[in-house]
């Protein structure tokens, strides 16, 4: 076990920084609020980025690129957006440094204003829609189905690794649609899809809803969210996806001829995931002993570590060891055999473990003469020895089972923590525990600004499976039709 | 043939700009120097970002990354750095826009000053080497392999679409070393990495050489590089790897404990190549009729035109095909059945063609009845009437015929136009004509500014493979040890 690391029951929030740090996934900069993104870390990310990436083009969407820029006058076009979103914005007003008198530094140069200034894009409708005027001309231009993987910035006051960071990474669709209805089943056709990566591919079980209005993007007609729990009780918005209506082609003038030769503005669609993820993934899954990584997302899923008392073993272990490696690779099975002699096993033992890493064999002199290894999977701990005969075999299959079983675990976890609650009394005393509380509300935003200030609880989401049920709101006693979850989020 | 589209001969600047826009690759945006990458062209970039990758990845680097912002104060950390680089920066000065007094708008809101300005990055050297000095304590620890996918800004005053934009998107390795000669090796090892992509992935042929000392990147021992001739006979640069010594381990202080127990400062090399190649890729192959791609780069690599007259022969047509798609796609080729009834198949002849898709395939009633169909290559434009029997089999054949053609044509192109100069009269004469000029130059710096000034042609390298030869240097007559490589260039 590692040392000095927190244990979740003492100081989740503190857990989670430690993790973050030790397991090589990310750490402050230079550069306040700013995160640099390690190697490790970065390759988790770039497997989410892959298996999403081929889940938008399976689902018939294409990159572009958008610049990092916008004109300050594009984010007062549109309303809504405008009072809507956050302000805290990098704004560029100069684009020249030089040298500054003494010859030791540079400073900025004040010739070189900016007439406008340009805002770091912190999310890109404007400049799309901006652009997307010169693209649409007639229902043959669509749909468009644009995604666009990249940095954005928010002036985030207070910062943590990958859940809110000045800078991050993300991607962000923006599709435009001729119909009401098309827009409106693509936005729901995206929910799905961040639905299906989240459960079968993160491990992470999610719940699919609407966001009431008080909630919904700025600019957007209707938000939908995947919302999952952390193993401190708190909910995580994990994706949304926003069916903008005409708001954006209204702000920007992106008109087209319909099949009846009539001009129509333009139906829109945007949606988001972000690294945020990865605090997802990191708080839904590892324990006191470290990182813990579904397969499907494990940079090294496998690693074999010799066990030798003197260099002259390690040879004949290797040699054992080669058709093992081999056998794993052609399975697809990421594999790593760790033969360094700087480190000892029980320090590589440590690292993989707070790394991750889902299966780990373990083989020394007694196992070449028995022939077996030490299997033990991260996910529970268990240690077996096992033949070596079929040991491909057994650990393809672990794969499987450590991915279901995560997600298993994280379905049991957030069962066990959602409850129904029907007083305000118990509301209060229930939201103190932690989890989701299924609840009436009256359906109005003073109810819920009331809830929030009185308790930090907001309204995760609608769920769309939610049945219709007859009840009154827990706060006014207001009737209700179903329920809604509340809870205490990042 | 594209209507308007003007020839290569006629005006080659004016072709390239409408080729881009044209072929739908880029087009320029709302904000200055900053483009717009469009599906098709962000679709070639992804097929080269994943080619480059997996060599990176096979030669040991991972991907990380980095913020987005400088601190000013990191850029005049080192010394030659600061004096060197271009200060056309975009900089951050403010954190927080505010709704104007009418509530029409946002405007900067002059509270939100930042203490120290940040530069949007232009390149990344000072804050992954700020960074590195925490990850260093040890030669254990080294060597660091790290490549960044990335957006850097230079605030460049004339811009062109992939060749030089504002904002542009590259990667930027950033390697750590115990030892000078490993560093070394590593600088040389990715301009090998870069040349085998360029002549085997782009089928652009690249020579590999050394910059004089005034072409240097700014910080660097050795700027290495690959230059790639154009079909207006200029140069263009299409990678740099840059072996940069101990100046940015001395620049952040990062030392680490070598094998001997002493400190000592990190060697370092960076090396980077950008959306540039979008260019090179575009004016070494495309013609009068629109873009030409290589098999290995193209996004689309087969397309399959149904010819028609009416709409009831359609079904029997696409009934043929599909087993023909199904084929090329178990190859491995991506294909593309346009079979949309909106458009005709002249102008989806057209379309293809001026994109640039390798082999178009076209199957009419015709066909049907004979067993045939007609298969036009791009690079050619030679068209045959072939057997449907084994048709999957000629196109495999015919992908990789375009790629080593293409590829042949650029060298056939870049033999014809390399030239020995031995005379300065001779050269103002040639370097009119364009290409590369073999000449001897007296290794000064002071004669390099000099032939620039005088006919804008500068040495693009000292080639890796120029033979020793005692010659006099064409602006002086002083004695030189072997032929450099001038040229006009991008």
């Amino acid at each position: 076990m590692a040392k000095d690391f927190v244990k979740r029951s003492e100081n989740y929030s503190e857990w989670y920084n430690q993790l973050v740090v030790r397991a090589d996934l990310a750490e402050n900069s230079a550069v306040r609020g700013c995160m640099v993104i390690k190697p490790y870390g970065y390759a988790i990310w770039e497997k989410m980025h892959d298996a999403l990436d081929k889940m938008f083009k399976d689902t018939g969407h294409s990159n572009a690129y958008f610049p990092l820029f916008i004109p300050k006058s594009f984010l007062s076009r549109e309303a809504d957006h405008v009072k809507g979103f956050a302000k805290e914005c990098a704004v560029v007003t100069h684009y020249r440094l030089k040298t500054n008198e003494e010859g030791t530094g540079v400073v900025v140069d004040p010739e070189a204003k900016l007439e406008e200034e340009l805002i770091v894009r912190p999310k890109s409708e404007t400049i799309i829609w901006s652009t997307y005027k010169n693209w649409i001309k007639s229902y043959r231009d669509l749909p468009i189905l644009c995604n666009q993987w990249a940095n954005v910035v928010r002036w985030e006051m207070r910062t943590r690794m990958f859940l809110r960071t000045a800078e991050f990474l993300w991607q962000e669709g923006h599709t435009a649609h001729a119909t009401r209805e098309e827009a409106e089943a693509e936005a729901r056709k995206m929910l799905d899809v961040y639905a299906d990566f989240a459960e079968n591919i993160m491990a992470v079980p999610v719940i699919k809803g609407v966001k009431s209005p008080n909630e919904r993007f700025a600019g957007a007609l209707d938000t939908y969210c995947i919302e999952a729990m952390m193993q401190d009780g708190k909910a995580l918005q994990a994706g949304t996806s926003h069916f903008l209506g005409q708001n954006f082609a209204k702000a920007f003038d992106v008109k087209f001829l319909n099949k009846q030769n009539q001009l129509d503005y333009v139906w829109a669609t945007s949606w988001g995931v972000s690294t945020r993820l990865m605090g997802a993934l990191i708080m839904t899954h590892s324990d006191d002993n470290g990182l813990v990584l579904p397969p499907k997302l494990a940079p090294i899923q496998c690693v074999i570590v010799p066990i030798y008392k003197s260099d002259d073993q390690l040879p004949a272990i290797s040699a054992k060891v080669q058709p093992i490696v081999d056998a794993l690779k052609a399975k697809g099975i990421t594999v790593k055999y760790d033969d360094r002699t700087e480190y000892k096993p029980g320090w590589k033992f440590n690292e993989y473990e707070f790394k991750g890493v889902p299966v780990r064999l373990a083989i020394g002199p007694r196992d070449l003469e028995n022939g077996t290894c030490e299997v033990c999977r991260r996910d529970t701990l268990e240690k077996l020895t096992m033949s070596l005969e079929g040991i491909a075999d057994h650990v393809e299959q672990l794969m499987d089972e450590i991915q279901r079983g995560l997600f298993q675990r994280a379905v049991d976890y957030r069962a066990a923590n959602t409850r129904k609650v029907d007083s305000w009394d118990d509301f209060l005393t229930e939201i103190e525990k932690g989890g989701f509380l299924l609840c009436h509300w009256d359906g109005t935003t003073e109810t819920e600004e009331k809830i929030k200030e009185l308790t930090k609880a907001t309204i995760r989401c609608i769920p769309n499976d939610a049945p219709a049920e007859e009840g009154k709101c827990i706060l006014t006693g207001k009737p209700s039709h179903r329920r809604v979850i509340f809870a205490r989020s990042y």
